[in-house]
């Protein structure tokens, strides 16, 4: 089944899911993230097929979001390595484990941010990147601005 | 088709995309933040077909994303209210479309959060919510730590 396609909807939330694809694939840049970049590292911690692991590997290297690297030549085998723009991905990621941390089933494991330097779990919050004020309801997404070349100045 | 389900996998971000379901809620859910309630006002922003956008709905109030309320009783009506539970995914919405912005296709519209005090367009980033700090590669994921019941002090 192909699964309907955002690619024409002029909203960057569309945008994106249409190059992130799915839930699936969102665990599997989850584990790039953790430091998985080679195939067995991905099946193993996903329990995922092989011939679906392989294609939505390359869905995500076709996307952008992974770079794939021979790292051995005998036999050839290849690494996946999360680009700029998958790296980019984490507050995403961050934001999602938050809220399903707070809102989803109770796991029998704990799944938590921490500070590397101390040890000590970090919540995240949203903040104005400029003034670093919290983001709130004063916040709003304006939308159907047409984008228009600006007319030359004189 | 019936989607592969999250549930039993120990992470909260498997089981956020459990609940939240696919790109298509989440574009439900947007719609949600710019004010729609009533299905109509889904529909017409979405282009979605009414028996797809109903049981979607029906799913997200199943989650506990949205509260179906009666607005009119003749005919009977509802409107659909994110819960609190909904309410908090805003985060997530906001990063998704920050990502989208920066690197997915260009639309021809401009979709920009804004400070609604003075209409400045406002970038997001995410800090440690206790210090202000900015997360960083300082901060990372720890998994895999088993929940156990502390033992009874003395």
């Amino acid at each position: 089944m192909k699964r309907t396609s955002f690619e024409h909807m002029p909203c960057p939330a569309a945008q994106a899911m249409e190059l992130i694809g799915d839930g699936w694939n969102l665990l599997i840049l989850r584990e790039a993230f953790y430091g998985a970049s080679r195939f067995d590292q991905f099946a193993a911690q996903l329990g995922i097929a092989s011939n679906t692991l392989s294609n939505r590997l390359k869905s995500l290297v076709d996307n952008g979001l992974f770079e794939r690297r021979l790292y051995s030549t005998r036999p050839a085998r290849h690494e996946y390595l999360l680009t700029a723009k998958g790296r980019d991905l984490r507050p995403v990621i961050l934001t999602l484990m938050q809220w399903g941390k707070r809102h989803g089933a109770p796991t029998g494991r704990r799944v938590q941010l921490i500070d590397t330097r101390n040890g000590a779990p970090v919540e995240i919050a949203l903040v104005d990147a400029r003034s670093g004020e919290p983001i709130g309801p004063q916040h709003q997404i304006r939308r159907d601005v047409p984008v228009v070349a600006l007319p030359a100045t004189a």
